[in-house]
């Protein structure tokens, strides 16, 4: 299968070339992101793409000085809501309304398990939640480059209030969860080049069930 | 672009037909949830497979009687590491020196660095974590399954607790966190089957830095 041939291609690249990726393969990347599920389809998180090359070398060593963080050709950072509003489901309901050419009011059920459901939460729940919903487009993401063949590393290893506050994200309403680099692989330099990918065999990983 | 299409295909199916996923296809998805990235490789978590039909009647009232989950095919539960100990570390690091063909002495450093920084922290915070790494590989499972032209809805509407009483997840060390069912859309009863996809749009996801 060609997506398993894919996924087998792309590891966590520690050494990029600097060399830039085209604008329609990123642009690509970032739409699978934007397609990916999320729970009640609440996207609560946000992308911020880094593409200039001072910010980039003004973040690295908030992420221990990796040296892909310099070398990618973009940087995203997928960051989560600090928690869900009421005004968040508003806005979802009303993009809900005008997508499906129907009246806000036709979804006030939806809108009050909304509200009841999650907006209830508290703000630490809601934000682990947001931060759950982010790493599905984030696995979103890292299969869409492997199909773009570009290199995709996705990072925990850097301090996200850091991050934050060099993005400004206090004034988005998020905060930093993740992050990816996209570039290519410099495999004269890479350790993990040659390395064998290591993955739990299938018995340590799926359990049928009844056993 | 393929992939793509094919997320635009996708949809969290609320009503399913009953006829069964052929084993390589979803032989396929679990193989593509496997190959997804973690953090460090560690995959701190489990999917559980639910074929029996016993079973599934017994979950269903633990889901808000959904009915997607009896007339799935497969149920897939994807659960994870309460915690993660140094056991965990231990056979991780195993792996990696037998996939490697190197002495697990001479991981030695790596292994302290996972031991220091993850281990060592609080066990919220190490399930917490276990399960945005989950998310990676649903995410990873819901492309798949598109890739395969089988219908995957991912639910966070159960009751996890519930889940893991009848699913004997507590000796297995794993707390469930999100649910995935994999069949084929009943188009004439699904009333999402012919909505359009709602999505936020491109410039409310994505935000370019310096802005």
């Amino acid at each position: 299968m060609e997506l398993i041939n894919k996924l087998n291609w792309r590891y966590a690249v520690k050494r990029m070339t600097g060399a830039k990726v085209p604008q329609q393969k990123v642009d690509n990347i970032l739409e699978a992101a934007r397609l990916s599920a999320s729970s009640a389809g609440l996207q609560p998180y946000k992308i911020i793409v880094v593409e200039n090359e001072a910010i980039k070398k003004q973040l690295q060593p908030a992420a221990f000085n990796q040296p892909q963080i310099a070398e990618s050709s973009h940087l995203l950072v997928f960051a989560a809501y600090e928690n869900l509003t009421a005004q968040h489901v508003e806005d979802y309901i009303n993009l809900q309304a005008a997508v499906k050419k129907i009246p806000a009011e036709s979804l006030a059920d939806f809108k009050k398990v909304l509200l009841d459901k999650i907006v209830a939460r508290d703000e630490a729940t809601n934000f682990n939640w947001a931060a759950r919903q982010a790493y599905i487009a984030l696995g979103t993401a890292l299969i869409a480059a492997a199909n773009e063949e570009v290199d995709a590393t996705p990072m925990e290893g850097f301090d996200p209030a850091a991050f934050d506050e060099i993005l400004g994200l206090k004034d988005l309403g998020v905060k930093s969860v993740a992050i990816m680099v996209l570039g290519y692989r410099d495999e004269a330099n890479d350790f993990l080049a040659k390395a064998p990918k290591v993955r739990k065999e299938m018995k340590d990983l799926v359990v049928n069930f009844p056993r």
